[in-house]
């Protein structure tokens, strides 16, 4: 048997973040940039007005002094005239500045009458004036491969004239529930049927990391049916996820065809409750998880293992600032030696963050997995945790 | 002059949230339920198995007995036979139990030879075994309207066969940027000319917060061509953002143009930094909201003033649990009269948050926006605060 961790690092040790490509800017947030962004040109690339007001030359500018209206500069365009002494022009916020002004007076401080203009303030030189280059030199790099993109960065990479980045993708991750008891939620119950419900748990849950999920409907307990529909899965995506299939049964196939499909077989009892069964194969780059089949089971592999996986590949760190520490609210009592991820509610108070477990933690039992906010992660050791005991804990809802 | 608070008042006073409608169940993670989602039927539907091994009689399985294999249930089958005295049955995690059989043995207690098992350990009666309606009794609510759909709701949903969910949906969000000087990221810079970055980080803006997105070209300073724009977004958006065209220059005709399609005007100074002039209106009951044109004026007013919208069309409250509070790192000066949002780096100590400027605060310096991870509100009536002073910050990216 393994510890939950001595697996998680064996996981890793086989997952590499996907080959960059070009994505178009509007599509990028989110992603992992992999190239540098780099200020190709000055920026402002000229002298602009910060203000709505008017381009001046400051010395002339004083309480009462009436100034001649010579033009009038709209952003986006060039002044063609040079102020003169006792001369100023309109200007937009952006728009250039004329050749012969230092400086803009703002429209609040100043009074117009017939083709002229006078101030209640003074300006300085190069007040209200956006210097050319003053935010950005040509050649000085802004952001650097590894950072996540977030929406500032998008608008600054535009402003610098990209079109598309080069990022690492979003990782496409086929899911295929199995078992022949399985019927998709809008067809009726036959006898000893139930429904689907892990696929559309893990598509949530691979949407919720950033992946982009291909959800394939439950397969039949039958090895050939099953073989059929895994390497139709491995053609479409860069993970393949599966629930069900991979414990002692007589028609647990999943374990083997994982085995088969990945040339050798990682077949994992792991020291931890729920979920202690989970096969782990590689078919060619492409990591294959076989998850538990209970509802609760199969959600809880998922965020600790293939969640940190998709992170690694989408170029994240696995578990980024996910950790946090609360005590328990009551006391627990659970078996010594496996690991427990106790479903619980988290309180935020004056003196940190509360536990208190959601009711029945029966692995088929999804409820507990509704109302939870976090798993609180309770020591392979112990056998008992007092109220108060201060534990790990995973938020599910970052 | 409005306050942030006053302004944000009058504008959530004018909207509601969005027609509720079905959505598939896969595409629904995120999204505020408008329904209730109930049990129709017990869950689990029939008694069974917890475990992959044996069904038994619980009373005649003791160490050392053998008892006859008469049959074998896998998932999804309806056993068709009956357990009589010294017989027992495989059967796997989830098949339905066969008639005569009280308790499941696991298969790691047997030992199995030539049709017959016989087991190490003791079962009590019912032990391992799933009585039909443990989970859910019919009509029982598992799921209210109002409520954020996350993974394991969508699991539930289907478990409980709902293939599709009536839920608020994702507002659509028509982004508009203005400016005679603006071209694309991807097109040479003419002179007097820059590029288009306030629609891709308004897009990214919307995104972020679970809006729809449609991101439409930058549209020249003229009237007509504008009103046009409008118009035309208008048609296929419920909510319009617009950027720049909203101050007092000659050529600002967004203010005038939101007036005339909302039939009044709202357009208000807000006694705030960066971002003082915003307008507001109503097309029917489409809110329409013109930006300021500096970058981080608008990334500042989308998040103060347009998220919050958002989120009530959508069904949230706005500004769920955002708010923390943080001590400054340094001394600031401000003006008094204007509310400051300062952006600020965030750093966790073990004593809370600490907030450090982004350097240069100047409005048209995506930098500092770039590299901040939250806003930091400098109230209204302050000058001078210092180190150390407890203020409250809006985390940018939750």
């Amino acid at each position: 048997m393994l510890s939950v961790s001595q697996a998680l690092e064996r996981i890793l040790s086989h997952v590499r973040p996907l080959e960059p490509r070009s994505h178009p800017l509007s599509q990028t947030l989110g992603l992992v940039l992999a190239q540098e962004v780099v200020a190709r040109e000055a920026h402002p690339p000229f002298d602009n007005s910060a203000v709505d007001g008017f381009a001046v030359r400051s010395a002339e500018v004083a309480e009462g002094t009436w100034l001649d209206l010579v033009g009038s500069i709209p952003a986006g365009s060039v002044p063609e005239f040079e102020l003169g002494p006792g001369q100023a022009a309109a200007i937009m916020t952006g728009a250039m500045l004329c050749p012969g002004a230092d400086a803009c007076a703002m429209v609040e401080d100043s009074e117009r009458q017939a083709g002229r203009v006078r101030f209640t303030r003074r300006v300085r030189p190069g007040e209200n004036v956006r210097r050319q280059g003053e935010h950005l030199q040509p050649g000085q790099v802004v952001l650097r491969p590894g950072h996540r993109l977030r929406p500032a960065d998008l608008g600054l990479a535009a402003s610098l004239g990209y079109p598309e980045l080069a990022c690492i993708p979003r990782a496409r991750v086929a899911i295929v529930s199995t078992g022949s008891e399985l019927v998709p939620p809008g067809q009726p119950l036959g006898p000893g049927q139930i429904r689907d419900s892990n696929s559309y748990a893990l598509e949530a849950q691979v949407r919720a990391c950033g992946g982009e999920p291909v959800r394939l409907g439950p397969v039949v307990d039958d090895r050939d049916a099953l073989e059929q529909a895994l390497r139709q899965a491995l053609e479409q995506a860069e993970v393949l996820v599966t629930s069900a299939g991979v414990s002692v049964g007589e028609h647990d196939h999943v374990r083997d065809l994982i085995a088969k499909l990945g040339g050798e077989l990682s077949f994992w009892q792991i020291k931890m409750r729920p979920g202690k069964p989970l096969a782990f194969g590689l078919a060619g780059s492409i990591p294959m998880f076989g998850l538990p089949g209970n509802p609760v089971s199969s959600m809880v592999t998922f965020e600790l293992f293939v969640r940190p996986a998709l992170e690694v590949m989408m170029g994240r760190f696995p578990g980024e600032s996910r950790k946090q520490t609360a005590r328990l609210t009551h006391e627990i009592t659970k078996k010594t030696g496996l690991t427990t991820f106790l479903r619980c509610r988290l309180e935020s108070t004056g003196t940190g963050l509360l536990a208190t477990a959601t009711g029945d933690q029966g692995s088929h039992l999804l409820r507990s997995m509704v109302e939870a906010d976090a798993l609180a992660v309770l020591p392979e050791e112990l056998e008992r945790l007092e109220a108060g005991h201060e534990v790990e804990v995973l938020p599910l809802h970052p």
